[in-house]
This record gives C-alpha cells, sequence and structure tokens, in this order.
C-alpha cells in the first residue's frame, strides 16, 4: 500500500519547530518515503489532497493502563491510596481476559480518535491488550505490572514475573517491532528489592526498557525516604533497576534534582501525567526544571480512571499551561515544548526513535487535523493552534504504521458497536455486579 | 413553540446533586413548565426521546470577550503585560463594528456547540455584540469596557461612559431580560479614581451589575498595594463601585480574606477562568478558600487569545482537579461543585437566578449530552462523567430560552460559511494587515 499526501502543511517536528507548507508526504509500506516540495516519482495507491489540514506526526501517549477505561469514574473523589485500595484494587480482582480486552479496545478507540499512534501500557493480561492493539493497528510497549508484597518469591516461579518473561520471548519486537516488551516493576512502594534486582536483569539481559511508578505522591516518596533513606529513583539505582538504559518513570511528581542528574545518565524519561497529578491531588511535578535538566519528558494519560478521558490534545494543552501558570512564567513552557513531548519525546522514551517525526525513512505514524472546524479559525501560528485550540475530535485521520485506521470520525480497523456490547454486557457486569447506571 | 422530552436523566442542579431518571421535561415559549416523573397534559409541538442523553441546565460563562476570538493564538507565550501592550491592543486599535460582528459570531458558535447559553462580556462595539448574541439567540450581559488614562474626563463625555449610558438606556431587560447592560471598569490598574466613583453611582442608580478584572496578576496586585495601600477589591469598594448589590469580579488570584469578606457581604461574584491564569502565567486563584469564605465563584473562559477555544466543558473539568492538585487534596472541590460553578453560580453572578437550574418557572436554557460516545462509556456517575469525560462535541442540543439552536452539529440560528467568510476575507485582514497562514 502507498499513499500520496499532496498540498501539505506539516509540523515535521524533526527538523525542530519548523512549518513545512505546500510539501508532498509519500508513504509506502509502513515508512515514510518522501518529504518535500516536489511530487515523487511513481503511482500511488492513494493520492490524498490535504489543503485546510495539518499533517503532525501520531502522538505517543507514554503511560497509560488501558484495560481501566472500564473504572472511567469509579471512585471519583479519593486521594491515591484510598481509591487504588477501596475501588480499584477489588474491581481489578475480578477483570479476566475478556474484560481486559473489552476495556482496551474501548481505550484505544478514544485514544486513535485524537491521534495517538503509540502507547506505553502497564497492566496485567497483557496477551489480551497485545491481541486487541494489533487488531486496531498501532504500535505498543507493554509491560505487565508488577507488584511483590510477599517473601515467597522467586524470580522463575513468581507470576508476574513468569508473565514478563512469557512475553517477552513470546511478543518482544512482534512484527517489526510493532509491539515491544519492557519490563516493569509497579513501583518502590508495591515492592521489594529481590523484584528490583531480578527485573533490572531480565531488562539488561534482554534489551528491554523499565517501566515504573515513581514519587507519585508526597506520602509515597516521603515513606521511600523513611524506609529506605533514598528517593525511589535512587533507591531503585542501587538494585540496578535502571541500568538496562532506558526507562520511563511515570509521575516524577517529587523526584529531586539528585534524581534527575541519575535520570539523565541512566536514560530514564520522566512521564508527565498532569490531568491525573491534578484529579486525585498528587501534585505539580517540575516539569520545566526536568527538562532545563535534560531529562527526556514525556506525555501520558494515565489510566481512564484518574482523568477520566483520552482526548490527547487536552493533555498537551494541560501540560503546556500548568507550569506556566503555577510558576507565573509565560515561557516556562512552549506550545512547541509541549508538542515535542506529545511526540518526539514519546517516542525516544519508548525506544522507538523511528517514529515521532515526518522525515523519510521514519515509520508512517501520522495524524491529519482539520483546521477549518471553528475552533481552529483564525490560524495566527499552528503550534500555537494545535497546542491551545485543538481537540480530539479535530482529528480527521489517524495512520499507523503506514495504514489509515481512522477517518472522518470512521474507526476502520475497530467495531464500536461490539466494543460497546463487550463492555456492557460482559465486563462490567463482571466486574461490577451489575451494569452502571448508564442513560 | 413547546416541547416535551421525554425519558430523561437530568442533573437539575435544583435541588442539589440530585440525578433525576426517567422524568419528563416541558418547555412551553422560553420557560420550563414540568418536570417530574408523570407526563404532562396537553400536546406539543415536538417530543423528543432523551434515551442515552444527560440533560443539563446550559452553562453560563461568566467572563468572556467575545471579538478577541479573531485573536486566538495571537501573540502567544507572552507575559499578561507584554500580550496586552505588544499585540492586543495594537490589533484592537483596528477593530470596527463589522470585525467584532465577526469574532463574536465565531466565539458564539464554538460556546453554543459546547453548551454555553448564557455569557457575560466585557468589550468594545457592543452594539455589533448585542446584534450578534440576539441572532445566535444566547443570553448576555454586556459590559462596555471602560479605561481610563487622562484626567480630561468627564462622566457625561467620556466615550466609554457615554457608550455604557447609551447601551443601558437602549439594551438593558431587551426582550425580557435577554440582553443586560452591566456596568464596568475595565480594571483597578487601567483607570483612575474618578471613573470609580462615577460609574459606581451609575450602576447604583440603574440597578446594573458591575464587571471589572480584579486581582489578575501578582505584579497587578503588588502595583495596586503600592499605590493605594489597599487590595483593588478595598480600593474600589471605598470609592461606591460595589455598591449596586451585584459584581463580576473576573480572575481574583490575588485576592485575600479580608478582600472574601467584603466579596460576600457585597454580592461579589468571583469569576475563575483557569485556562487563561494558567496559559498567561497569571497564576492558580485560591478557590477553595473563597468557597469556603462564602464568595459565589462563577466560571468563565475569558478571551479565545489566551485561552484558546470555548469548550466549555475543559474550563470544567479543569476547575475541578487544578486546585485539588495544587493543593494535593483530591476532595478540594469536586465534580458537583464544579458543575455549578458553570450552571447556578454562574446565573447568581450574572444577576440571572431565572435560569441555571431545571425546574418549573425556570427559564429554558437546557443541553443534552450524547452519553454513547466511547468517551462516556462506561458511565459509574453522571456528574463524574460529566465533568471529567465529557467534551464540547458531546453536546447533541443547545436550547437557549425555550427555542433550540443547535442539535446534532448543526447550528439552527448561525450561518457557519458566512461566519468564516466575514472573519477570513473581511476582519482578519482589517486588523492583522494580511490574512494569517491558515493551511
Amino acid at each position: 500500500m502507498s499513499i500520496l499526501f499532496t498540498n501539505v502543511t506539516a509540523l515535521p517536528m524533526a527538523p525542530a519547530r519548523t512549518v513545512l507548507r505546500g510539501v508532498y508526504v509519500a508513504v509506502e509500506g509502513t515508512r515514510i518515503t518522501h518529504v518535500g516540495p516536489t511530487r515523487p516519482a511513481g503511482e500511488f495507491h492513494r493520492v490524498m489532497d490535504c489543503a485546510g489540514l495539518v499533517m503532525l506526526p501520531g502522538f505517543v501517549n507514554a503511560h497509560t493502563h488501558l484495560p481501566m477505561t472500564l473504572m472511567r469514574g469509579y471512585g471519583g473523589g479519593c486521594d491515591l491510596h484510598t481509591w487504588l485500595n477501596d475501588y480499584i484494587f477489588p474491581a481489578e480482582a475480578r477483570l479476566d481476559d475478556r474484560a481486559v480486552a473489552a476495556g482496551t479496545a474501548l481505550g484505544l478507540a478514544e485514544m486513535i480518535a485524537s491521534g495517538v499512534t503509540c502507547v506505553a501500557d502497564m497492566y496485567d493480561h497483557c496477551g489480551a491488550i497485545i491481541e486487541q492493539v494489533l487488531k486496531a493497528g498501532l504500535s505498543a510497549n507493554i509491560a505487565r505490572g508488577v507488584t511483590l508484597f510477599t517473601d515467597d518469591y522467586s524470580f522463575g516461579s513468581f507470576p508476574g514475573c513468569v508473565e514478563t518473561q512469557e512475553l517477552t520471548r513470546r511478543w518482544n519486537g512482534f512484527n517489526g517491532g510493532q509491539i515491544r516488551v519492557d519490563a516493569c516493576i509497579h513501583g518502590e512502594y508495591t515492592s521489594r528489592p529481590a523484584l528490583w534486582r531480578d527485573m533490572g536483569a531480565w531488562a539488561r539481559d534482554n534489551g528491554l526498557g523499565m517501566h515504573v511508578h515513581v514519587s507519585e505522591t508526597r506520602s509515597e516518596h516521603r515513606e521511600c525516604l523513611e524506609r529506605w533513606g533514598k528517593t525511589p529513583i535512587q533507591v531503585l539505582n542501587g538494585y540496578g533497576v535502571w541500568d538496562c538504559g532506558r526507562a520511563l518513570a511515570a509521575h516524577c511528581v517529587y523526584t529531586t534534582a539528585e534524581d534527575w542528574a541519575i535520570m539523565r545518565e541512566k536514560g530514564i524519561s520522566c512521564v508527565h501525567n498532569p490531568w491525573s497529578n491534578l484529579k486525585l491531588g498528587s501534585g505539580v511535578a517540575p516539569i520545566p526544571a526536568m527538562a532545563e535538566a535534560g531529562v527526556n519528558v514525556a506525555l501520558g494519560t494515565d489510566g481512564m480512571s484518574s482523568h477520566n478521558s483520552a482526548d490527547f490534545f487536552s493533555d498537551i494543552k494541560l501540560a503546556a499551561v500548568l507550569h506556566n501558570g503555577v510558576e507565573e512564567n509565560p515561557a516556562s513552557l512552549s506550545a512547541w515544548d509541549a508538542l515535542e513531548m506529545a511526540t518526539l519525546n514519546g517516542a525516544r522514551a519508548l525506544g522507538r526513535e523511528d517514529t515521532g517525526a515526518i522525515a523519510p525513512g521514519k515509520t508512517a505514524d501520522l495524524i491529519l487535523v482539520d483546521f477549518s472546524a471553528p475552533n481552529l479559525i483564525p490560524c495566527h501560528d499552528e503550534a500555537e493552534s494545535l497546542v491551545f485550540s485543538a481537540h480530539g475530535c479535530n482529528v480527521a485521520m489517524n495512520m499507523c504504521r503506514g495504514r489509515v485506521i481512522y477517518e472522518k470520525g470512521t474507526f476502520l480497523t475497530l467495531d464500536l458497536e461490539e466494543i460497546r456490547a463487550q463492555v456492557e454486557r460482559y465486563a462490567l457486569p463482571l466486574v461490577f455486579g451489575a451494569k452502571p447506571s448508564n442513560p
């Protein structure tokens, strides 16, 4: 399959902070083969005129828990620990593969419709998640979230660890890298040193990335200091957790300048989840200072249970303005900073330097945004408009790995009616006992 | 015209924090005539089945500058004062009535599509704004923003004051209160005591409300303290500005407990503009403490030049989570708190106690939200879903004053193509010299 986009206005992201106008973008198979002012030679299966649209690399949602879409709006108004212990963990204990598949598909649909082409997920029932990701057509880094609360443990027999090993063997690198498996420790506060040591070694020995919740709340961070005399980044560092060379540290709200030095040195990206951090009362991560310190900052939605929607444009907008407001400095972060977090930085965080930009040789993860919508008129500056004025519902097309998976409101790989039926008739009764009160 | 809504799930807002299910809501003329479980007698021009939808009172956008929609994304990344002086004021100097009408209509279209039924606007060229509001069908409080930088002033001849007087005589109370005129002082830092005294008297003598920018930035607030030894709320209080009994104080980011006591006593509502305050680096208003102190808190978008989109659901969501995050308390504000800010409190702030709730006798300002959209599945709690998961594009219907003005993506009172043509062919060349680079 090949497609030629003509008359393209594009923010290629690399070269940085540039707007291309009137260019041609060609895609053959899963790759971008041409970006430039001249029409490339050859025939294309499809030619698409992009007048009135703006092209961007697809967004990388660098921290989520897809199946938690089933828990959207469940247990609202609690602090993180009450919410987890009294609502989320009991509901999660009742999940099965089929319910996880339904919740994953629903979450993916929302993300696709707002321009996400790549996700990093941390959860359980990962086989069911991978199946849905492949069906939908996105790329994903998949991590089995592993907690450890017992001394009765060995890496070779503890369920989460066994599953991580099986996932690694079966899925890591699947289909030209569409699926990657990351090693995972749910968090310092939900596990023990034996796991840290073994999971760190597994990641290092198998060339995996590592995905961990880090310093999300003040109490989590303080209690770690009380337990170990070190921050989560530092204590995990002592067990080799970060030695694999690439990691996703989700949240990082209370990380310190010493942590940032380790993060820069070890290739640990911060995944900023601004809506979740606000909604759960966790706080505001020191993103401008982290970026200034050389930490790669990516962007995530977190699960739909603490957000509670996956319009990625709203995450980009919030990330772009939150720190400016809190720091009383309108230049703390710019529109371009936020766009880079959502694309290039996310790709780097996931070890996917082949995506996140519009350039020949890159994977064809592309979106088109309809600038004829009333909320995008007028346009004084494309980056400002995309970050501050665009909504998910302005996405006119989503192409993942060279395949158009969403166009003008229609999902080309997912069946929304079937997903809704699976959610409402199977998953919700299983997990919550009775169907919630959908109007 | 009469309409009967059947099978309604509604958040009536009064009684407070209740969800009605399976009720009938009847509208005759501009009023709600029935809300209850039994079908009212009589014939209706239209009967609408609301299965799968949720009804809410229309939203009250309690602080905006509609024509500034033309400046969406213009001069991004500056602090408030640079942005005003170097970008906004020069552009505004070139506006005329026709350009204002075009920008107003564009802004109204966006607001209508996301469920706004009532606005409080502060700007210039108010006749052109009123004309567009009436055409669109909303209700509006209109204020001529008055600045005063000269000693060559009398209330009877100074242009902004003359216009306020003319507006009051011609438009205040027009069409059963569809249009109300508010008196206005742009801000303490942009005016002088002679104006404060005269405008306060004009409001008091004519039964108007008062609309003022208050303590938006730290520097504005500090400089007022340096000039007068008092905060803006307090110094204006000394000149009778608040004696009219109802006022909109936009922003209030740096107001104090002493200010809040005056606000409660004088009927001054705080209008919270969270996106604008973040984007311009102004700061985070102490909303939970103000509400706790008994101040009525309403919600506004501010102008589209500092937001830069008018999806009112995003304002509600940000208001609901921002303070929880900053205060590290997930219970600082709840979903219901934010919905009340957007409806009941806004209505009270505008002196429109006849709207903001779904009850017999209230003005029929109603919206329907489509809960079959993927981002609203599942629904564990309607209030949580509306605040945290809904987007403007989920609004299925907007009824203002008993008239359906928007339904399923179609504007019934506005011509979007004509608005776009007026913006792009007339207003932008006039104000910016050349058409911006719309893709």
